[in-house]
C-alpha cells in the first residue's frame, strides 16, 4: 500500500468509492444522493489537501485535510476519511490516519478534530482512540442514521505535539 | 428594538459592526484583517438566512442561522450574533437569541448548536445557559486569543422542542 498526494486523474476511482461508501447512510453526513460536483468540491475543494491510499493502480480509500476554522481556529487541522467497501479490515484506515497525522503536523497544525464521528460508528471510535484521539463532545441526536433514526454524534480531538 | 431580515441595504452598517467586533480578537475566530467580501460571504453567502435589530435608521446587531451540517445532519441549525460595540448592555443579544430560536424552530430545526463559543467570553455564555442552551464538549486550546493566547472554546446545544 501507498499512499500520496491525490490528483485530479483520480476523481473517477474516488467518486465511486464516495458513492459506495455514502450509500448506507450510516456513518457520513452526506445523503446517498449526493452529486458528482459536491464529492468534487469536498475532496478538491479551496484549502483541502487530499491523499489516496493505493495499491498498484487501485485506489483503496482517501482521505483529506484541512483548517477547522479560519483565522484565529486555524491552528486546529480537520480531516476525513472514507475506505472503499472492498478493501475494509486492510488497514487501510490506519495507514491513513498515521500517515495523516504525520502530514498535518509537517503542515504546521498544533492539534486534529474530527467534528462528526456518529456514534454508532464503533469501529472508526476505535481505530480514532488507538491513534491518540479522545471524545471532547457528544452532540445529541446530531446524525439521522438510515436505520436507527437520530443517533448522537461525538468530536474527537488529539494535539498533534509528542507524537 | 425591531428585527427584521436583513437586506444588501443593511450590508455597510453590519460590516462597520462586524469590523468593530473582530478588532479585539477575542470572541470570534475572524481575524482582525478579514476582508469586506468575506464578511459579505458570512451574512449573505448560499444558506445563510440573516436579521438585524434596528431602533430606527440604526443597526444594534445582528444574527443569522443555517444548517450546521448538510443532509444527515441539517435537522440541526447553527447560529451566529454580533452585537454593535456602541449597543452592549441593553439586551440586543439576548432579544436576538429569543428571536432566533423562534424562527429556527420555524424553518423547521428540531435543535440549534453554537460550534464555536470562546471558553473566556463569559457573558456570551452566560445568555446562552439563560437560553435554554448547555455546553456539550470543550475543545482544548482551539482559539488563539489576541491577549490570552490558546484557549478553550465550547460547543454549546439545545433542542428547540419544548419552548
Amino acid at each position: 500500500m501507498e499512499i500520496r498526494r491525490a490528483s485530479e486523474a483520480d476523481f473517477e476511482a474516488m467518486w465511486s468509492i464516495f458513492h459506495a461508501v455514502v450509500a448506507t447512510g450510516d456513518t457520513y453526513v452526506f445523503a446517498p444522493t449526493t452529486s458528482r460536483q459536491d464529492c468534487h468540491a469536498y475532496w478538491f475543494g479551496p484549502g483541502m489537501t487530499s491523499f489516496v491510499a493505493t495499491e498498484g493502480l487501485r485506489i483503496l480509500g482517501m482521505y483529506k485535510y484541512r483548517a477547522n476554522q479560519r483565522d484565529l481556529g486555524s491552528h486546529v487541522a480537520n480531516a476525513s476519511f472514507m475506505v472503499s467497501p472492498a478493501a475494509q479490515g486492510r488497514g487501510v484506515g490506519k495507514a491513513m490516519g498515521e500517515h495523516c497525522l504525520i502530514e498535518a503536523r509537517k503542515a504546521g497544525y498544533v492539534a486534529m478534530q474530527f467534528n462528526f464521528v456518529v456514534s454508532t460508528n464503533t469501529g472508526g471510535i476505535s481505530l480514532w482512540r488507538k491513534l491518540g484521539f479522545s471524545i471532547v463532545g457528544t452532540l445529541p441526536k446530531a446524525f439521522k442514521h438510515q436505520q436507527l433514526g437520530y443517533v448522537d454524534v461525538h468530536v474527537m480531538h488529539r494535539f498533534l505535539n509528542g507524537g
